[in-house]
C-alpha cells in the first residue's frame, strides 16, 4: 500500500508504538512553538522542571497575543519571556514581529520536520509538509525537555482536490466548505491530508489558510505535500536550502476520503457564532456591516492583504464601517508597503494595526453590541471578540473587502456590476523582505546559564496541586451544552489575558461568560469536596490554552463528565490532574442536573485497572457508567495531581 | 503702540469688554474641536440644551483617544458620536483618521480665526495664526450653540526667537527649553506669542510642536504669525485659498518679554514625571531604555517621523527596546509610506500603531514598572502611561531615535561618533496626500433633523446636580500638594476612558491614583454634608477634561480650597457648580489637615456681593480668608448647581 505524506512524517518520527489508528504512539519532536499567552506558563514549567537548555532543533517563543499594554502587566510578561528565551536557548520573536504561525513558516519551518506548539493553530505549519500539532503548554515544555509527543495514532483523512478556484474565491472558501460539510467535530482524531491535482494550484500560503483552520474542524493536524510550491516559497524566503521534498506515493491510501472540486467553490461565510455555520455569501447578502477586520493566522499571507488593497485602491470604504487591517507579520507588512499596497489601504480608510493577533484573540477591536463584524479570522465563538453579545462573521479577504466598500454583506462576484470592478490580478514580489535581525537569537549555552529570569510583580509561580482523592463526593457546579470552547472556560480578551502568568488572578475569570458566579461558588468548595462540571459533545474545543484546565482545577474542579471532549483539552486536563470522563450512554447526560451530588469511589484502585468507572448520583439515586481513555502513564499523572510532580521527580 | 498677532486676533473677535489684562472679555468663536474622550459629554450637553445645529463656521468631532476597543464600550461611543455629529451638523473624523490637532491643522485650520476645543492641546492651532483655546466641554457646547467665549483678558508674553536651530535639535527642544526656564506654571493667564527672525526658520508644523506644548506651560494659548511658512503649509494641503496673512506690527509691544537664541539650543529631555523637569540629554545619557514611542500631537509632523525613519534606516533598534511608532494622522501615515519611510521604520523593528493618541493618553503601550520609556509626547505625569510606578521621559524625535538604536539615553549628536551617522537631511514632498473623503461631512440641515442619536447601553445621561447649599459643613476628605493634574483627579487610561460617557461609573476612578478609598468615602457623604478637597499650587493642571469636575461633584464635592488653580479646571468647576476658592494667605494651607471639618455660611448672600469669604475650621477652631474669582454670571451658575440648568432655561 502506498503511503501518504502524513504516514511518512509519522513513520520517520515514530519512537514508540505502531501506526494503527487509536493505538498510543510516541513521536520525536524537532521544533517547538510557544506564544506569549500560553508561553509564560511553559517558561514557568521549564523553571519548575529545572531544565537547562532546549533539546529541540529549533524552539521559538513568539509574542503576538498580549500587545495592547493597557497597564504594566503585558510589558512585564514580555520582559519575562525574553529573559526565559535567553535562559533556555529559545529564539525570541519580539512583540510586533508578527503572529507566530506565518512568522514561523517564513523563518523556521522545514518540510519533513515535526513540531508541537502551545497554540491550537500550530497545525498551520502543515502547509510546508510538516507534522505540526497544537498541544497544551506542558507538552511543549516536555518536548523542549527532549520528550517525545505521546498521542493515539489518528486516522488519516485524504481529501482529494481537483480543478482550480474561480475568480473572487480563495483558500478561505475551501476551508469554509470543509466546515460546511463536516462541522467543528468532523476532524476529531484525524489528520487531514490534502492531495490530488488541485493542490498544485494552491501556493504554500494558500495551504496555510486551509491547514490553519483544520483546528476548527477539530483535526489533530493537517498536512500538505512539500512540493515545488513549497520550494518556491522557501526560495522567496532565502531558505531554499531548507527544502526537502515530501510527496505522497501515487497509490497512497487513506483511512477516510473526501473530494472537493475547487472549480465549484463559491464565496462562503460563517454566520455568528460558530465557524461551521457556513452559508453562501449570497444567502447573507445585504445585512448592514459596521466593522471589517482583515488579518490573523487564518488569512496571513501577502496575497490576502494585497488582494484587499487592490480591491479598495482608489475607492473609499463605507462611512459606517470601521475597516481594520492587522498585518500578520512585520515582514509581510514590509512587503505590502514596498509594493504600494499599504498606501492604497490607508487611502481607502484602513486603520492599520501593529502586526499580531489583535482582535482575533479579543485583544482590542471589539465591536458594538449587535453590530455585524466581518473578519478573515478563524474563529467567531460567542464573546471572543471582547463584546458579550457580538455578531461576528468569518469570510475570505475578497468578501471582507467587498463588504467594507459597500457597507453591507456582499458577494465579491457582485462587485463587477455594483462598482464596475474587474477581478484584480495581484503581482507578488519574487523575494520577500527578509530581515533576520528582528528575531533575538539565544546566546551560547555557557552564557545562557547566567541569564536571570526577569519576574515582575504579576509573574506568579505555578500552584502546587495535591493528588486526586480516592473518593470524590461533590456537587455538579455547572452543566453546559455542546461545543463549549476553551474561550468560554477561560476567556481571552483584554481584561483576562494580562493575567495569563498569574493563575490565582486568572481563575476569577473562569466560566464567567457562562455563569458569572461560578468562581465564587467554586472557591467556597475548593478546600472541601471540590466540584464536578458536566458537559455535552465536543467539550473544550478551540484554543489550546491549558489555563482552561488549570484555572478550574485551581478552583477545585475534580472531574469533568461529558459526552465527548476535544483532544487538546482532554490532554490538558490529564496533565493537570483533572479526571476527564465520558458517558458510556450519552443519554445519561439528560439525567444529571446542576446541583446534583455525585460520588466516585475507590479511584486509586479502579482507574489503573479499568477503562470504565461508575458514578453514583446521590441526589437522583441513579448510577451511570463512564469511560476514561487515559493511558497508564496518564492515570499515574492524574492520581499524582498532574504531570509536574512526576516530571520534576524524573528530571532530578 | 504696535500690536502683536494675539492682540489683533482678540481685537477682531471682541464682542464684550476691553483688552486689559485681568478684565473679563467675550470673544466670538469661529471653529470648535471636540475629541471622543470629552466629546461624548459635549454631545450629551447639546442634547440637554436642545440645540438644533452648530452655529460655528466649522465644528469637528474627532475620535482619537478611545481606539483600543477592549470591549463594546468604545465602539458604542463611536457610533453615538457619529450619529450626534450628523444630528448637530458637525464634521466627523472617524477612529483611526488621526489625532485632532494635526488633522485639524491640515484640513480645517484657517489663519485669523478663533477656535475653542475640549482638549487642552487645542492651542496647537496657534501655529497657523489662530487664537485657539482649550476649554471644558460645556464651553465648547456653548460655542457650538453660538455663545462667545468668556475669559479674563490674559497678558501677552512676547518671546523673541533669533538664530537657527543646530543640527540634531528641533522644535521640541525649544519648548523643552521654555519649560526648563519657566516651569509648568510660567504661562498661567498668559498668551505666548513667538516673534522675531528665528520664527522664519521654523515650518508651520515645527510651530505646532511649540504651540501644542504651550499647554504644559499653563498658558491660555500660544500664537505664531500667519506668514509665508503658513502659506506654504496650506499650499501643500491644497488649501492656499484659506491663507490670510496675520503679522505682528514691526513695533509690536508685549506685556512680558523673553528671548531665545535658537542657535544655542541643545538636545533636552524632561525627566520623570513632570514636563518641566528638563535637563540636557547629556546629563541623563547612559540610562537603560526599554521603550521608545514616537508620535502624539506634540511631535505630529511628517518631518518628525521622517527624521526618525532616516536615522534608523538600514539599522536595527536595540533588542531590549520596544520601538513604537504612532502615526499622528492617516494623511501623514500615507505621506510617510509614499516616501518610503514606513518601510524603513518597519525594517528597523518598529511596531507601527493605528493613527491616534494611543500611549499619550494611556491607551495602551504601558511600560513595565520602573522601565525607562522615552516618548516624543507632551506629558509624563505620574501614572498617565497606564503604569502606576512608571518612568516616562519626554524628548525630541532625534533623541528618541538615537536612544532606540543604542538602548540607552543618547544625545543624538553623539551618534556621529557612536554609529558613524552623519546628520540626515530629510526631503519632504511638496504636496501632501490629501484625501478629503476620509472625513464624514454633516448632512444638510433638513436631513440632519431626522438623524436619531445612537445610544448604546454605556451612554448615560448627564446627572442632574442640585443647587449649592447656603451653608456647607463638611470634612476635608483629601488634602493634596502642588501640581495635581486632572489625570490624577479623573484618570485616563484603558480602564477608565471607556466610561467617559458614563459619569456614575467613571466616578469610581476619581482620585484613585492618590487615594484608592476616596470614591467610597466620598459616596458615603454624598447625600449628606458632602466634602471639601484642599489643594496647593496649580491644582487641576493638564488635560481639559471636565470629568475632573463632574465626577468629584457627582461624589459630593462642594468646594475646592487651593493656593492656586489651573485655568481650565477652574472654569470647569464653576460650570458644574463646585465652588473654587483660593487662600488669601497661602500659609493657611499648612493649618488644615485631612479630616478637619470646615464650615462656609451665608453663601447665597456673600458670593454675589464679595470676592472674599471666610471659612471656619471647626476642628482646629481657626478661620481663614478665601477668595473666589468668579464673575457675576459664574456665581449665578455655581449657586444654581452649574451652567446646564441656567442654559437650558435660556435656550427654551
Amino acid at each position: 500500500m502506498g503511503r501518504g505524506v502524513a504516514h511518512k512524517l509519522i513513520e520517520s518520527h515514530l519512537v514508540e508504538g505502531e501506526m494503527v489508528p487509536g493505538q498510543p504512539i510516541a513521536l520525536s519532536v524537532d521544533q517547538t512553538l510557544t506564544q506569549d499567552a500560553t508561553g509564560t506558563l511553559v517558561m514557568q514549567e521549564l523553571e519548575a522542571l529545572g531544565l537547562d537548555r532546549t533539546r529541540a532543533e529549533v524552539s521559538v517563543q513568539y509574542v503576538d497575543h498580549n500587545l495592547l499594554q493597557a497597564d504594566e502587566k503585558n510589558a512585564e510578561d514580555h520582559e519575562f519571556l525574553q529573559s526565559a528565551a535567553q535562559r533556555y536557548g529559545l529564539w525570541y520573536s519580539k512583540p510586533g514581529n508578527g503572529v507566530s504561525h506565518p512568522t514561523h513558516m517564513q523563518r523556521f519551518g522545514v518540510p519533513g520536520k515535526t513540531m508541537v506548539g502551545s497554540d491550537s493553530h500550530t497545525c498551520a505549519a502543515g502547509s510546508l509538509g510538516m507534522l505540526a500539532v497544537g498541544v497544551g503548554g506542558l507538552e511543549v515544555a516536555m518536548a523542549i525537555a527532549g520528550r517525545p509527543l505521546r498521542v493515539r495514532a489518528p486516522q488519516i483523512w485524504g481529501v482529494r482536490l481537483t480543478g482550480e478556484l474561480p475568480e473572487w474565491t480563495s483558500a478561505k472558501d475551501v476551508i469554509l466548505e470543509m466546515l460546511r460539510r463536516h462541522s467543528t467535530k468532523g476532524g476529531l482524531n484525524r489528520i487531514i491530508e490534502y492531495h490530488g491535482p488541485g493542490v498544485d494550484t494552491l501556493s504554500a500560503m494558500d495551504r496555510h489558510v486551509i491547514a490553519n483552520m483544520g483546528a476548527e474542524l477539530g483535526a489533530t493536524t493537517t498536512v500538505f505535500p512539500a512540493d515545488e510550491a513549497v520550494r518556491d516559497f522557501l526560495r522567496a524566503e532565502d531558505r531554499e536550502d531548507d527544502f526537502v521534498e515530501v510527496l505522497a506515493d501515487p497509490d497512497a491510501e487513506y483511512d477516510v476520503t473526501d473530494e472537493i472540486d475547487l472549480s465549484s467553490i463559491e464565496p462562503l461565510i460563517a454566520m455568528p457564532s460558530a465557524p461551521d455555520k457556513v452559508v453562501p455569501v449570497r444567502e447573507a447578502a445585504g445585512a448592514e456591516v459596521n466593522q471589517v477586520v482583515v488579518g490573523s493566522s487564518a488569512n496571513p499571507g501577502l496575497r490576502d492583504f494585497a488582494i484587499v488593497a487592490a480591491m479598495v485602491k482608489g475607492r473609499q470604504t463605507n462611512s459606517a464601517v470601521s475597516f481594520d487591517v492587522n498585518p500578520s507579520s512585520r515582514q509581510i507588512f514590509a512587503d505590502l508597503t514596498k509594493m504600494g499596497a499599504t498606501f492604497d489601504l490607508i487611502g481607502a480608510g484602513a486603520r492599520i494595526h501593529q502586526a499580531g493577533c489583535m482582535g482575533c484573540i479579543g485583544m482590542g477591536q471589539a465591536p458594538a453590541v449587535g453590530s455585524n463584524s466581518l473578519r478573515t479570522f478563524p474563529r467567531n465563538f460567542p464573546g471572543r471578540s471582547g463584546t458579550k453579545e457580538d455578531s461576528v462573521w468569518l469570510c475570505s479577504p475578497e468578501t471582507a473587502a467587498a463588504s467594507a466598500l459597500t457597507g453591507v454583506i456582499t458577494d465579491p462576484r457582485d462587485l463587477a456590476e455594483k462598482l464596475d470592478m474587474p477581478y484584480p490580478r495581484v503581482e507578488l514580489p519574487e523575494r520577500s523582505s527578509v530581515n533576520t535581525r528582528m528575531l533575538v537569537a539565544p546566546p551560547p549555552a555557557e552564557e545562557a546559564k547566567h541569564v536571570e529570569l526577569v519576574k515582575g510583580p504579576n509573574i506568579s509561580a505555578l500552584p502546587d496541586f495535591p493528588p486526586l482523592p480516592d473518593r470524590i463526593e461533590a456537587p455538579v457546579l455547572l452543566k453546559v451544552g455542546d461545543d463549549v470552547s476553551t474561550d468560554e472556560i477561560s476567556p481571552a480578551g483584554a481584561a483576562a489575558l494580562p493575567f495569563r502568568s498569574n493563575v490565582p488572578k486568572l481563575a476569577e475569570f473562569t466560566f464567567t461568560r457562562i455563569d458569572e458566579d461560578y468562581p465564587r461558588r467554586a472557591r467556597e468548595l475548593a478546600d472541601g469536596p471540590g466540584h464536578f462540571v458536566v458537559g455535552a459533545e465536543n467539550y473544550g474545543q478551540g484554543s489550546s490554552r491549558e489555563h482552561a484546565a488549570i484555572t478550574p482545577r485551581y478552583l477545585g474542579l475534580r472531574a469533568v463528565i461529558t459526552k465527548s471532549i476535544a483532544r487538546i483539552h482532554w490532554q490538558n486536563l490529564a496533565n493537570f490532574g483533572v479526571l476527564a470522563l465520558e458517558f458510556a450512554d450519552p443519554a445519561d447526560y439528560d439525567s444529571i442536573e446542576a446541583g446534583d451530588v455525585l460520588v466516585l469511589e475507590d479511584l486509586t484502585r479502579t482507574l489503573p485497572a479499568h477503562s470504565e468507572v461508575t458514578v453514583r448520583n446521590e441526589t437522583k439515586g441513579e448510577e451511570y457508567r463512564l469511560r476514561h481513555r487515559l493511558s497508564t502513564a496518564q492515570v499515574e499523572a492524574v492520581l499524582a495531581g498532574g504531570q509536574i510532580p512526576l516530571l520534576a521527580r524524573e528530571m532530578e
